[in-house]
């Protein structure tokens, strides 16, 4: 808990959520969408005990209730999906703050009060779909931030799921998604890939090389990493590669492959591509893009809450209380 | 236990061993390399009770070392790595029978008798260093069969790690490995993959199709799988694709992605790929390469015996008890 208490601040317009899969984040903005309080817990929806969202919502939030107890809400990411609070239907391409504001899943009767949760995304005709379910919401975030709005722009999104978006005309035009973090994780733990390695105590210059040596050959085997996994091991064994490198090459090899397929696929040759992460994980994309010629952007942090701030107010939400 | 009494059957000449992760094979052979008796056990070398695989060896062979005390024996696989028995060091290409068997690691001390061990391979001047170990010895038995010998022959072990072998000069030249089987097991028991999958009874024109599927795709996106692994979630979510074909369907996109890179690096325009492997495998592989455009053949069975044999018959084994 953190912030003001509530006799010392303005008064809030509305309660703005990130409620994903591991966490869930809650601010209390004001009418221009800047942050009065902030609170963060690990109720993510998996964890939330018998599935009783509502009472993780007003827990967390019971301070602000407690002052102002019609203040309207707005949710994004997996608390719209099947596993979540009620599941909020995809939304097909191309989507701006507009189509996603008037697609909003009604809540109020579940949550006694105003509470809407912003829709994932569907894409893709080509008979190869693909689903968002909260970057929507971080990158129109980024939008409203006057970043990327430019024709054609690539926004990359890395992580478990890491997402590759193209924009146009203000919207989300298309999008498809690497596995890029998941299969690290598996491979790691779950692989003979994991059994050699050690982990290092903190990033230092060799795992630094062995990530650019793992970008450099996933570029030159033109992304085919099925083909370069194994080497994660071989280069163990006859003595190339030390063991606390492993996991570095690892996360080189998979992230070099997913920018080397992707810039085919995105690439028009347009603005440098942007890119939403965590600093230590935009700090590594940023390298890898790097090696492969590539200059990047990143975006500024908090793009969800000015994502749901902009959504909520295009849904003009902050009259509805 | 199977096969004949020892009173009814001829001596036997050599005890052969095809000793790997999870299972052990042993046969008793003639003179001529044919099997005149056959056991197996669950007893792979991470399954043998305090790595005591003296009495492991033992006790399978019970019968026929209380016959004949002095049989020599000779084994290939994870028995000679580094979590085996002793570790055989990795000999380079190219090799053939004959230095397979100058190279036998003598094991004679420590399992009482004559033992040896046949090394694994390592491959890979460029950089790139690759590994296997008990794959060798199918191949040149396969070879030692009269099967691929010709020149620029391609050899395929589909598997847990997929081996794909140049053959020249009946020598294996080079060789490449694509962690295919591993990756479906870990995606399909530890990814959010496996979550909407729904196992299927027996395979049917329903998860062929899927499989099929699996495969086009991957070579419609040039062997990229890892922007298309996602989809055996997303086309589920968007009722493309039914829980029960998921399976089928990711182990068509790995099958097709392997072979689409393998071959860009493999296929000299020669014969057939030779495929070695279970039937049920080998049937899946056929499937893939037709539906890429390409005739394979399929090895007999029981490649393992046939090269311990003939590697044995080179160390002049069958004389050295």
């Amino acid at each position: 808990m953190s912030g003001l208490s509530g006799a010392d601040r303005a008064p809030g317009r509305l309660i703005a959520l990130d409620w994903g899969t591991s966490s869930l984040r809650a601010w209390l903005l004001d009418g221009e969408g800047r942050p009065l309080d902030k609170r963060q817990s690990p109720m993510g929806i998996l964890e939330v005990p018998a599935g009783d969202f509502r009472t993780a919502f007003e827990t967390i939030c019971r301070d602000w209730l407690a002052q102002q107890p019609s203040l309207p809400v707005i949710a994004s990411g997996m608390i719209g999906s099947r596993q979540g609070w009620r599941e909020a239907p995809y939304l097909r391409t191309p989507a701006n703050p507009a189509d996603l504001a008037r697609d909003l899943l009604v809540m109020d009767d579940v949550a006694g009060r105003v509470f809407r949760i912003v829709p994932g995304l569907t894409t893709g005709g080509d008979g190869m779909p693909d689903v968002m379910r909260g970057e929507e919401t971080q990158i129109l975030g980024t939008l409203a931030s006057g970043l990327g709005s430019v024709q054609g722009q690539v926004i990359v999104l890395p992580g478990t799921h890491s997402k590759w978006v193209q924009i146009g005309n203000g919207a989300i035009v298309t999008f498809r998604t690497w596995m890029t973090g998941e299969l690290y994780a598996v491979l790691r733990q779950h692989s003979i890939l994991g059994k050699l390695a050690v982990p290092a105590q903190a990033w230092s210059a060799d795992l630094q090389s062995a990530f650019e040596d793992g970008v450099a050959r996933a570029v030159d085997a033109a992304g085919a990493f099925g083909r370069l996994l194994f080497s994660a091991r071989s280069r163990v064994l006859v003595g190339d590669l030390a063991a606390e490198q492993v996991s570095a090459y690892l996360s080189g090899l998979l992230i070099g492959s997913e920018i080397h397929d992707a810039m085919r696929l995105f690439d028009a040759g347009g603005a440098p591509p942007l890119i939403i992460a965590e600093p230590e994980l935009a700090a590594r994309y940023e390298s890898a893009f790097r090696i492969l010629g590539h200059a990047t952007r990143t975006a500024p942090p908090d793009a969800a809450v000015r994502g749901l701030f902009a959504i909520a107010r295009s849904a003009a939400l902050l009259d509805a209380a």
